[in-house]
């Protein structure tokens, strides 16, 4: 089968200590700190079987991620960008939807046929976080796309229990192609969802929502935000192009930071009583909290979910003087997510398709992810 | 009546803008950039007179707060410390115990005699946070021993709706003295209980606690933490007689974080696990955040205290990677605090008496303020 192969070479910066597991798998907890040199290219592999407990995926369209972006972008002694937990060289891709192809000897959850996406974390179950319930924090995990095989290829395995059925978006959309194609986009929601109704506490309907930075998932983020009851949702990015996209989509308070004020904005938008949740969704986070600290309503939840490099300094008497509390998000496993971003899709209240800018072909993978890099698009979707 | 009265001068620095009502009211919500030559001494007052929905109380004890200290403490400038909200020339004091002398017209909750303790802010009722149930923002507020007259006096008036009975505590104190003792130290342990149990969401017991800081707050913290089922309750502090105190308490981890690395230390106290709970009680925010950071338990709650002046980096990964959480607090208003901080100390489950170590008369009330500045003791009292 074809498929995009992402390799990197082993070369552990000499001031970086590696962990013992580092040491013995070769599977980094900070890529940034070990991969050198990343290259991509679409090449011929074996199509993978199912282990008894998977089931094996036809991929019909798979979306780059940021994340998928920043394992090919480097530093200047050409280290990759991306800071989390990797193996290479491996199949990229994790925000994907397709058809059920095959399924393992001790696999029943689904059909063959069926249209399915799924979560990224395979959990193992039995640590100390699986016991809680808390599988995205899985001592054992691995992640599709990340440590194990992806899905920028025409054919993923994935274990059954983190597969979702998205049959029930055929609702919402007749065309089969129309459904896939926003199946691939219940990933980027579920990442929002997670910080705003799972992480947060307290989120109200008609609570004002702010955006800071409409990329995939900024914009990911509004669409859900808007379909849970907002009250009003603003979102800040320097890209003309984003915004256009954001205002395509019905929102009427996107703004370009560096022109406008975003704390006067907010202000006047909020008449005074400032954002209620904010998320951080831009990895720009000097420039960012400093506006979020001075517009914080009473009892604001700060959701972070960016993947920043730089540490803000934090305004601890204005989150005292609001109550306001910051949460850190990362992901989407567990917690009933998927089932209830596919519920909105279903219900025709949560609809990405139009955030999707450009789709390219599985051969031109290695160029979806150059031109999602760029930063100017919604989401870019590689069709299998 | 004696009474200590704290004046200063009205000398907006050249700098600052005021805000209207800094202008017209001649309060300022940011006393560090008001007030300059802040002097205290004890005289001769008027009795007050209870309006008709106020009680007057013939204080019995007063604590000293750190807030009291700050307010006496400047730079070399002469601008206070103390940042808030406050009007001069008013008589400070807040955490308190006394008996009801009179009861105004309207007020019908307490009898003459009876033991009481008192909240400290006196809110609007009207405004949209009290609307909310929020009323420690009230939008109005004003507070006692801050822009109204406090308890270093003999007697202090203050709104029925903020005055709470603690004849209760006669279950757990036979000499009225000791009671009135304790009951003076309920507003210090409210202060954390509103941290950990209303602003924090999901503190389980059996959770382990880290105090950073162990002074008054601190260490009527870890009381409560212990009495509300805490795993481990850690302490840390470079004061040897705070953290003496501490020991005498029956802590058993209590450390000089000059001394031995608090990183370290938490490791190992909790099995690798981290804190579930930290609390940044002491002000110390460059040197407590880079631990706090690399201590953080899954779902970890960062609990914001204290009043620093300086503002930390935000490890925004690492609340990322624990799914954790940080709370601004401050205060303690509503939410039926003070009744169960009461219920614990009636049931002998909260005894905050051997935390105070120094008390001084109504007349020495300066040297008491000066003595609670040094940093050393853990509660001052003041006996009226």
């Amino acid at each position: 089968m074809k498929a995009l192969l992402l390799d990197a070479e082993w070369n552990p910066r000499s001031e970086y200590d590696l962990t013992d597991s580092e040491r013995e798998t070769q599977k980094a907890h900070n890529s940034a700190q070990v991969w050198q040199h990343p290259e991509m290219n679409v090449e011929d592999r074996p199509r993978p079987e199912p282990e008894d407990d998977e089931v094996l995926i036809e991929v019909a369209y798979a979306g780059v991620c940021g994340s998928d972006c920043s394992m090919i972008q480097t530093d200047e002694e050409g280290y990759m960008h991306y800071s989390a937990y990797t193996q290479f060289p491996n199949v990229t891709g994790h925000e994907f939807s397709g058809r059920i192809a095959e399924t393992g000897d001790d696999a029943n959850l689904f059909e063959p046929g069926e249209r399915v996406t799924s979560e990224v974390v395979d959990y193992c179950g039995r640590c100390q976080q699986c016991r809680r319930g808390f599988h995205g924090h899985c001592e054992n995990f691995e992640q599709v796309g990340f440590t194990i095989p992806g899905a920028f290829a025409e054919y993923v395995t994935v274990p059954e229990k983190i597969v979702w059925s998205v049959e029930s978006l055929a609702n919402a959309y007749e065309d089969e192609d129309e459904l896939l194609r926003a199946a691939a986009t219940i990933e980027p929601s579920t990442i929002t969802y997670h910080g705003i109704f799972v992480r947060s506490e307290g989120v109200l309907p008609g609570d004002h929502h702010v955006y800071h930075g409409t990329g995939p998932i900024g914009l990911t983020g509004m669409n859900l935000s808007r379909a849970a009851g907002a009250g009003k949702v603003i979102g800040f990015d320097p890209s003309p192009e984003r915004r256009s996209i954001a205002a395509d989509l019905g929102f009427d308070h996107v703004y370009d930071p560096t022109e406008q004020d975003p704390v006067e904005v907010i202000d006047k938008v909020t008449d005074g009583r400032g954002a209620d949740v904010h998320l951080e969704t831009a990895g720009a986070v000097t420039e960012t909290y400093p506006v979020i600290q001075e517009t914080l309503a009473e009892e604001a939840n700060v959701v972070h979910v960016s993947n920043a490099s730089s540490a803000p300094n934090l305004a601890t008497r204005k989150y005292q003087g609001s109550s306001a509390q910051l949460y850190g998000t990362e992901g989407h496993t567990g917690q009933q997510i998927y089932p209830r971003v596919i519920r909105l899709m279903s219900a025709g209240r949560l609809d990405n398709t139009s955030i999707i800018t450009s789709t390219y072909s599985l051969s031109n993978a290695d160029k979806a992810i150059e031109q999602a890099a760029k930063r100017v698009d919604g989401k870019v979707l590689i069709e299998i």
